[in-house]
């Protein structure tokens, strides 16, 4: 930890404390999506994590430093449904109360799926209300941890461990990937992951791919400083609609990012589909946005080896009907 | 190879002939399924393999054994889908032509994907014509080599890496499975795992699983000998309609295989809707036979460890969304 920015070997003991906990998801490539891409693709298939989604990751990793003392007191967490399920069973697993506050029109999985991991649900509108302003009185009534969903050094080192086990995959597999395309909200998951990937293969060029109308992060890169969304924006990639780069995260992602790219929600659902029928795995909107980058040509793979990682899972069945027709 | 039969050896030979061809599938476990069932599931992730299912594996094997003079010939092989997809593309990767004999009610996908992996596609009646006697005088024709589906010993040697996999994963987490469930067509896949399970976890059960009315080898098993199906059978698991037992399967099997559990059409569908959920793993409905076993209760899992290959995803849209309803 430096200037309370996470480091490699935050991120290293994130990857001890996980170990037995997470899955070590599996590095996969389909020769069919490598010939419509012109390319090698490294598919990271974190919708086989735990809860669905790599949520699960920097969960874990930050109840799990909570002092004994205060866990009794419970964590809170705010969330679309993917943080929220990954709180939920990290919580569960280290005996913590968890109590998570969730949009009033998060996908109903998402939200069955955190009751049934054992977390009281906190319903918010998502237009009209601050999930912040709640979480934060629910975490002062019960002296209660709160469990941001990205703008935590924790959750990063956590989240890194996507990368730690990326680069370790594909220098198992003697292969040197030239680029990286992770999905990008607030910006955890490829805060950590492109410190990590950086550390063991550097010159690598980490993208952070985003839905139309969320790219605040590709915009922020742009001018050097923190630009917010319209508000009036509205994606079908409900795991990635932050209303701005975290303050952590960007400090990070500055340093460490290439330049941003956008899908559209057409493209999304048109990963979700080739995943279906190419690589048998279930993504969600926001969790499909790094392969849409690759299959739209919006990042050139061809001849080139380029790490996607599939950042979700959780999908309702209408949404995935809608891909897939 | 004693008597015409694969043994260890023939299994531990194919799987040095596959590394860096065919994918070494994860082997998964969700604890929200292991809840359901009350014990641990380990799940083979064979929609994972190259064309969508374990087919690959046996195909390639045996392919790379026809000798360089005989290969310009090419192979014929008949198949509802998968075993076609899985010679269409072995054969591909060894430069050598395929030509595939189809029912023309095969699903969509199954063969598109074929003719797009490079093989050239034959149509028949299911019902009405022997895929074997029009694939047999193709060859005759062309002096190409037959694949057959599962009766050849190379095939059955492919498909048994699957277990092989399965043992030497379950032993590095530390796990010594009681039981595992394997679906059932011609008996290929469960030949080969069962040979190879019960070489590396003595005790083991290993069960087949057949989809109802097309029970053949569950029958053949009770009484000794083979016994074929109803031609006037239906099921929605077209990976598994093989008549009755293979003569070299059954040999096999009749000495490796426990009491064989039999599952209906909701219970796949079941199966591949918990899978979409919990796993975000897509199945077809012949390979989510072995965990609708498990999901029905039909093999009792409290406090046990089981082995659960699923063994392919090549599922139409339209089949797939009548599960999710």
């Amino acid at each position: 930890m430096l200037n309370g920015l996470p480091q490699i070997d935050d991120i290293v003991d994130a990857a001890r404390r996980l170990r037995g906990h997470a899955v070590a998801t599996p590095l996969l490539n389909a020769p069919a999506i490598d010939a419509m891409v012109g390319g090698c693709l490294l598919l990271k298939a974190e919708p086989l994590q735990r809860t669905g989604s790599f949520k699960f990751r920097g969960a874990y990793n930050c109840i799990s430093r909570i002092p004994e003392a205060e866990r009794g007191n419970g964590v809170v967490a705010w969330s679309s449904g993917n943080h929220a399920q990954g709180v939920a069973a990290a919580a569960t697993l280290l005996g913590v109360p968890a109590t998570i506050v969730m949009p009033s029109d998060a996908p109903p999985p998402k939200v069955e799926n955190t009751r049934a991991l054992g977390a009281e649900v906190v319903s918010y509108d998502r237009y009209n209300e601050s999930r912040e302003d709640i979480g934060a009185a629910l975490a002062k009534d019960r002296g209660a941890t709160i469990v941001r969903p990205y703008d935590d050094p924790w959750i990063i080192a956590g989240q890194g461990t996507v990368g730690l086990e990326v680069a370790a995959q594909a220098t198992a597999l003697g292969l040197r990937p030239d680029a990286a395309l992770v999905s990008c909200g607030g910006g955890g998951l490829i805060a950590g992951t492109s410190l990590a990937l950086i550390d063991h293969l550097p010159g690598i060029a980490v993208h952070p791919v985003e839905p139309q109308g969320f790219d605040d992060t590709a915009r922020s890169l742009v001018v050097g400083e923190r630009k917010a969304n319209d508000l009036e924006a509205r994606s079908i990639c409900d795991a990635l609609l932050a209303p701005e780069p975290g303050e952590l995260t960007f400090a990070i992602n500055r340093n460490t990012l290439s330049e941003g790219i956008m899908v559209n929600d057409e493209e999304a659902l048109a990963a979700i589909a080739v995943a279906f029928r190419h690589l048998k795995i279930v993504l969600e909107p926001g969790g499909a946005v790094a392969l849409a980058a690759a299959l739209s040509g919006k990042l050139d793979c061809r001849d080139r080896t380029v790490v996607v990682v599939l950042s979700g899972g959780n999908v309702a069945p209408e949404v995935f009907f809608r891909a897939l027709v």
